[in-house]
């Protein structure tokens, strides 16, 4: 221990026990000559004591035991270790977001990562506001040859989580639009961080080509947000005649589209349909994609393609100083996807998901019979039904949690807006989905009115 | 390439070639018959068609090529590779808040990052929101035990970067609180990141004891930030007879305190002093540490500590579904404080630090002579100077500018409360300090008045 800490700790214990507040202590001359110390080891010790509040300072005066009340200043005597949280174990969870842990190309990863964290690295710096150059190259190369988006990697922002990014752009474009025109039934989440910013919504119905666009021009807004490939909740796609009329109607009023391509890298059964923001010549579009669907919501990595008048503007931003993912992850990213390992990821996923669907359907068909009807299907990680018999819904979902079967109900996430049960596949092995949706069917018809 | 799609392929070109906006395709089942493929095959190529935009469809009555405004459409021939950005290189870079490349223990976060990347993870799901368990467990004990913080990992939430976690804090805290009191100097980050929410900010001054309590008893603020340990930017420290004090004002009016703690593991001359947090008996202090000063800032990951009441209403909150951290960040994090190693780590960066600090002290004492003096030093990764002599600060920007040397100034993140110039040492290497000191000492007489 240094001397001045043990000089220190011999102070503290005096003026505890031995002396009384407003005693003067002896100077940093006569202290240093008694203990045959220099005075600079005093000068710690004595500065060390102010600091922790046992002594006052006067200049040209000297040191006084401090008044300070030390009734509430106990020392922490042993670091409280507290159980782990008892956490609910579901025997069937029908989550419909949920990967199973076999996607993730765990060795992989682990390699590259090894590769990644190396010399060229640079843990002392700042990272790049954006996202690291490396990696918006590398989404930007994806983004062009697998969904048509026209960017670059200077139009890329990646970021941590979805409702963070769209914070941004609530954030960015808050001085020029007031309201945003959202589909209905639609993605909660986006309405949400937008009221957060004080938007006003308006919602706007989906029919059988996506969103109702003589609705919207009935609205307000000029700012919209829409699912175009894979309509969130209802699987509609927007076909490109409406997209181009979309396109059109914000060049005419000076509006902006947000397009969340959220999960086209997924679709099974048609080919994915090329971005809207593709055919965008007048960057009247913000794209938004993810990360969590297809490899790892674990990852906390999603990105958005701003037109370049709107890089701009988020590059004079606050937010712009703050990077929003670590440098490991974002490098290990990087290789996966430089190496081709993305496009090979989803190739088999997509086949795997395709299954996993397929065998679901037939289950259901199997186990619930003419009991149900398939609401929509054949995209995404989930199949959502209804009954097709008087059926109590409060009795199932009481049934569901006592035989610890997580059920997921599109009222939930959609203000009451869409009524369906979201039967997720995602998280299940192929060969477990049997005997969930087994378990399933025996609460389901217990619950028939 | 699957039929439909070849189908597809085929059909697009017969359309785009031979057909008119109007014509009438074949039914499915004769375009099935003509082609000998099964009726499935070819209603898939027709749903691509219509979702591409290419037909239209008619029920009971069939498809028709459509008037969708093909213009625009052009397909992406190549993908545009844009040069790297050409960023200014310094020769030296005085950055307060770099640290140097040799800090991060490369070698060790690669094996622990390796063994963290397991078969016990699971990438499939989504993480907690308040951040992993086993992470919050281990920043609990380190508090406890080295920063006399009182909390559990219950109390911990894992954020990404510090105005993401003040933004959060100021959210829980809107419907409580209209203004906050702050340092002045002090933080900008945090008085912007109130703001933006809303909050008015009164400006309490600094004196040798810290934050100013008599004038924060004039303000109506019941709600305070401060940097006890070690005020940003004047390096005072708040004695426990003022923490004291302070939490009895916060217990009095209800209020609470912001305890911004961001680089007391940094101390290499006081032996740093405990959190005003462990002081609390009364749930009054939030309490934010970071890994950015002492790990790395490209890890992006920093904490704060919330007492229960806080905590539920995070809970409850909308923020506390998104997770702020890749699974593979917190794991590896987990394990580097599990074994003791960041202990080791702060005491290494300590000494290093306390070498650099003294040799750039030398380093301008020898350079400058008499015509600087220091304003504050001893803390953190800089030194403040300002002239001792008449000094022209305009000529010196401009020279740092054509020297390539990148200084840094107190009043450009202190709204000009504070004029200082901030030598930063923690980006540089021991031997590489003199020879910035003698390049800055150049311009610096070249810029006497």
């Amino acid at each position: 221990m240094p001397l001045h800490i043990q000089l220190f700790n011999g102070l503290k214990d005096d003026i505890i026990n031995n002396f009384t507040v407003g005693d003067k202590l002896p100077s940093i001359r006569k202290t240093a000559s008694s203990y045959n110390l220099s005075k600079n080891t005093v000068q710690s010790a004595y500065s060390q004591l102010y600091a922790e509040g046992y002594i006052d300072s006067y200049p040209k005066s000297g040191y006084y035991v401090s008044d300070t009340n030390y009734e509430n200043f106990t020392s922490i005597k042993d670091i409280k270790i507290e159980p782990l949280k008892e956490k609910i174990v579901y025997k069937y969870n029908f989550f419909p977001v949920r990967l199973s842990k076999d996607i993730f190309p765990l060795k992989l990863w682990k390699r590259l990562s090894a590769k990644a964290i190396d010399k060229t690295l640079d843990f002392g710096t700042y990272l790049d506001g954006q996202g690291e150059e490396g990696l918006r190259k590398e989404v930007a190369k994806y983004l062009t040859s697998s969904r048509g988006v026209k960017c670059m990697a200077s139009n890329i922002v990646i970021c941590n989580g979805f409702a963070e990014a769209m914070g941004l752009v609530a954030k960015m474009l808050k001085n020029r639009y007031t309201s945003l025109a959202c589909e209905s039934p639609g993605y909660y989440i986006t309405k949400k961080v937008f009221e957060d910013y004080g938007y006003n919504i308006d919602n706007v119905s989906i029919d059988e080509n996506g969103l109702n666009l003589e609705q919207l021009k009935l609205t307000n807004s000029k700012l919209v947000y829409i699912t175009p490939s894979h309509q969130y909740p209802t699987s509609v796609t927007m076909p490109i005649s409406n997209r181009l009329k979309l396109l059109k109607w914000a060049k005419d009023v000076g509006g902006i589209i947000i397009e969340d391509d959220y999960d086209s890298e997924l679709s099974y059964i048609h080919r994915p349909i090329p971005s809207l923001q593709g055919l965008d010549h007048y960057e009247k579009t913000i794209y938004f994609g993810t990360f969590s669907k297809s490899l790892s919501p674990a990852l906390r990595v999603c990105y958005m393609v701003l037109p370049d008048f709107l890089i701009d503007i988020y590059q004079n931003s606050f937010d712009a100083h703050f990077p929003k993912v670590s440098l490991t992850t974002q490098k290990t990213l990087e290789l996966f996807l430089q190496g081709g390992y993305y496009e090979k990821h989803l190739r088999k996923i997509r086949t795997l998901n395709r299954k996993k669907h397929n065998i679901l359907k037939e289950c259901l068909i199997k186990y619930l019979k003419d009991t149900f009807h398939i609401e929509t299907r054949g995209n995404g990680l989930s199949i959502a039904i209804n009954p097709a018999v008087a059926l109590d819904m409060t009795k199932l979902k009481q049934l569901a949690i006592e035989n610890r079967i997580k059920l997921y109900f599109a009222s939930d996430i959609s203000n009451g807006e869409w009524e369906a049960i979201r039967m997720g596949f995602g998280g299940f092995m192929e060969d477990e989905i049997e005997e969930a949706v087994k378990a399933f069917s025996q609460i389901w018809y217990k619950a028939f009115k």
